[in-house]
């Protein structure tokens, strides 16, 4: 922060700048920093192995004197993912509206982490003060109950995070308070981070509502069983399912974790309202007829352990197909699940369901806004400076584009990158210095141990295999004692390539042989002979470079 | 074929049923069988390693005296791939049109199968006469020239099979001859075998004239270099760059070697039509203004190491992106591609290029014809039965529903699975017995070397790595020489670890002392013990579990 003076206010990301995921966001005067949001990332293909991937705390450890506060804007884990491995090193105290701390809560003390932790439930009248700084907050809409946008007011400027968001002028909950983002905007904005998931989706978002009475619609059309598979987290359409089964006489079983979780949080929260009986425990749904059943399960994603995908292929204790079933995707696959929605539709098929899925029967809406709404919002709080959140990096750029169409200088808006710091005066702005930033990689109980080097390992593991050469050397008379042996593993199937086996074998013997006679105690040269020797005769023989893996013993 | 009858027709899929790739059909009577393409699919994601998937060809090897040809619709990947591996086993004789023979050849020449290989250029004028069976041709259009369907008249009726089709109206190329068709349709046709690809998109394709009116309007708006990436296959998609090029007074410059490859043999067969001078060598490139250069290149579905990623992420050896280009994605991401696409895209707009690609600029089109041309289809044929192909099974099965909407009745509509017969009388149909059919898997050289053993290897070394486990027992005293000593890949960073990996060895070592004491001199017993030791405790201090390797040696 050597970068900033004393009347500046910096602001920075630690995740969700230049990429979808892991979003945590710094705001700091002086010696207050105001966070927001810690999330995690899911991985991506080329993670082998990895479970979620976390931001670097290491700037918060290291400043975690200064830090007032850590800031939620919703309650996905995107969002609040990353709280049980921040609150592992620094316990700092947590704001968030009472969703979102009802799921912080759950995830806290499944790491043992909830009795100590300083939860503290917000609403949009609070106001936070710190010495310096102070924190606001005001409503959105977006895919999940309780969403805020967070107003930090240093003493150059007010800087805004909306957080995620979509204008949904007729939602299922409470409606975003335009008042008092109009208000905001004219008691002035020295800088807006905003949202770009959509930013190249032109036009609005469809309401909630809609999505609500095409999904009525499929109610009272179809005779058989509904077998209705969404976000958990997405409240507010679990909520529409209620209505819509209450209002077919329906009854709603739920299956899968996080479904009933959602729909107990939901019901102990207010959010979801349903008449006495309209859950069923899974075993009732034999004894009611197939046009009285609405089984709401997770597996939207294709989640190869989610109920949906387990009932597709057979596999789930209590649910098969049976003919007349509606299978209904109230959702759209994000980009790396296309293939497994694909399979476990295909799956569905074949087990002689019907289903109804795809953006054409417009029964999911994103929650993030597109252009109309990010332009919306750039009216709204009409700000002095700009900064792009929440996208990759041609998300960015192309809401840089709006923000100049809607009235901010090009050169006041900023594409930043994880740990930039931009500096902020009452009427300046620039780019510089950075903090300690990245991606570290939680897999099971390790966070941060996995780094390429064993990610390399794995993806050659995972392409080519592996081959392990064992031999025994008398070193005192330099001979083979033993060996050489292969073992190998996700190479070739070892009983059908007897002979390729053989060959190896008796080429890697003649050369150990030609090394003992230069009677060498190196064993590094050893190794490499065998290296060097088999690696050329596998790739000739199959076109594939495994892992050779040299073992010597010595007797 | 047990269950065909001597005056019926069989008709199977060896693939391309119930997926998308590796299509492959036969059409048999009695002792003559036609065969109809032999592609290979692309592997997915779980198929660690794999390159490529081709169709088990036993019942071809087994009938090979039977087999009268092989007749190929067109000259993509999944349906001319897997010839090389085919010939290997069965010399049979190919027919073709001009440019998928053009194809063949060089992939012949690369397998070193050329010079045996019987190749013969069809027209579609030619009836190719077998004895009791016949063949004739009818063309169509779809997304690489010289585009067929195949008749295959047998005595119980007609068969035909689509291949992939659209019926684009104002084509590049020659238009489908849709008076041949319906003299097909007129003449009658027993079976139906039809391209199911898009049967879930309602409406019609765009036509190749207006994406090229598309990418005119670009080449006229563009200031500075256009680096366009599309299909290499797609050869009306390049004479359409070369016309905009022309017409806007730009050079070409090609890079990518499938590219390259396609530009030589289209225009060597006519298809390609440049005044001299249109395409330059690399090097000139340097020597033009921006604005009359175009750049094209492979790597429009973010292959890795295409010539446009590597441009994307600054490391091929000619092309750096400049300030002012302009990069053009003629195509749209298949399923598998779209997080690598995004990525070269966001790359690109962090080197300083516009991108322009997506849909919404339509400036690509589908081969695959949709919901109203595939009805057109099933209207001029008018078949007695229908086969949908090419496709998924909820393809298939929307498939289905097009054809009894347009007058097949329904239990005249059949999904079958690959190796799955049809059995056709002059007015039956039914599907009885099965051949012998599936995925063979091709890796470097090996084919079908890789089973599901070396498969599931793969993927617990790619999640969770490997410990290796080495120890060298006495086996005369029963007491360990020397280790055990644990080795690692892809588990966890070793250096990092020492205490986990100091634990592990002492605890092995004791169980094993253990064993020892029982004097025991079965390996099984002793690695056993290892394993059982290691793999609870690792996944306690770590919740992973690696694959876990045992190597005793003897002294």
């Amino acid at each position: 922060m050597k970068s900033v003076k004393n009347d500046q206010t910096a602001v920075f990301a630690l995740g969700g700048m230049g990429e979808i995921g892991k979003n945590m966001y710094g705001v700091q005067f002086q010696d207050e920093i105001i966070l927001i949001d810690a999330g995690i990332k899911f991985p991506e293909e080329e993670l082998l192995g990895i479970d979620y991937v976390i931001p670097d705390f290491t700037y918060v450890v290291k400043n975690k004197d200064k830090v007032k506060g850590l800031f939620i804007t919703h309650g996905h884990e995107d969002h609040i993912g990353g709280i049980p491995y921040l609150l592992r090193e620094v316990n700092i105290p947590i704001y968030a509206g009472k969703l979102a701390i009802g799921l912080i809560k759950n995830k806290l003390d499944e790491h043992g982490l909830l009795r100590k932790a300083k939860l503290n439930v917000i609403s949009e009248d609070d106001v936070i003060k710190f010495r310096k700084t102070s924190v606001t907050f005001y409503k959105t809409t977006h895919s999940i109950p309780d969403s805020y946008g967070v107003v930090v007011k240093t003493p150059p400027g007010n800087i805004v995070h909306t957080g995620d968001f979509k204008f949904d002028f007729t939602p299922v909950g409470d409606p975003a308070n335009l008042t008092k983002m109009a208000e905001i905007g004219k008691e002035g904005v020295l800088c807006l981070l905003s949202d770009s998931t959509n930013a190249e989706v032109p036009g609005f978002t469809m309401s909630e509502k809609q999505v609500g009475d095409n999904i009525l619609d499929i109610f009272h059309k179809v005779d058989g069983r509904i077998i209705f598979a969404t976000f958990a987290s997405n409240i507010h359409r679990l909520q529409q399912v209620v209505e819509a089964a209450v209002s077919t006489d329906r009854k709603i079983a739920v299956f899968g974790r996080s479904m009933e979780s959602s729909i107990a949080i939901g019901q102990e929260l207010g959010y979801i309202r349903a008449p006495k009986n309209t859950f069923i425990e899974p075993q009732q749904i034999n004894r009611l007829p197939a046009d009285k059943i609405v089984i709401l399960c997770t597996g939207s994603q294709g989640e190869p352990m989610a109920a949906l995908s387990r009932i597709a292929n057979g596999t789930h204790r209590q649910i098969q197909i049976i003919p007349g079933d509606t299978v209904v995707f109230s959702s759209s696959p994000i980009p790396g699940n296309t293939i497994s929605v694909s399979r476990t539709i295909d799956m569905l098929y074949r087990a002689g369901a019907e289903v109804i899925h795809g953006s054409l029967n417009d029964i999911h809406t994103s929650g993030h806004g597109c252009q109309q709404e990010q332009k919306l919002m750039l009216r709204l709080m009409n700000p002095k400076y700009f900064l792009p959140i929440h996208g990759e990096f041609r998300m960015l750029k192309e809401h840089v584009k709006l923000a100049t169409a809607c009235g901010v200088p090009e050169d006041h808006s900023f594409i930043l990158d994880i740990g930039e710091v931009l500096a902020l005066g009452k009427d300046t702005a620039e780019v510089g210095g950075k903090i300690p930033s990245g991606s570290v990689y939680v897999d099971g109980n390790g966070i941060g141990d996995i780094g390429n080097i064993v990610l390399r390992d794995r993806r050659i593991l995972s392409e080519e295999g592996l081959v392990i050469v064992v031999v025994s050397i008398n070193m005192k008379e330099f001979k083979i004692a033993a060996g050489p042996d292969l073992i190998s593993r996700g190479f070739v199937y070892m009983r059908e390539s007897g002979d390729l086996i053989n060959d190896a074998q008796a080429l890697i013997a003649k050369h150990l042989e030609k090394v003992m006679e230069r009677r060498t105690s190196q064993w590094s040269e050893i190794k490499n002979e065998i290296t060097d020797t088999l690696s050329p005769f596998l790739y000739e023989k199959t076109k594939r470079r495994p892992m050779i893996l040299p073992i010597i013993m010595e007797v």
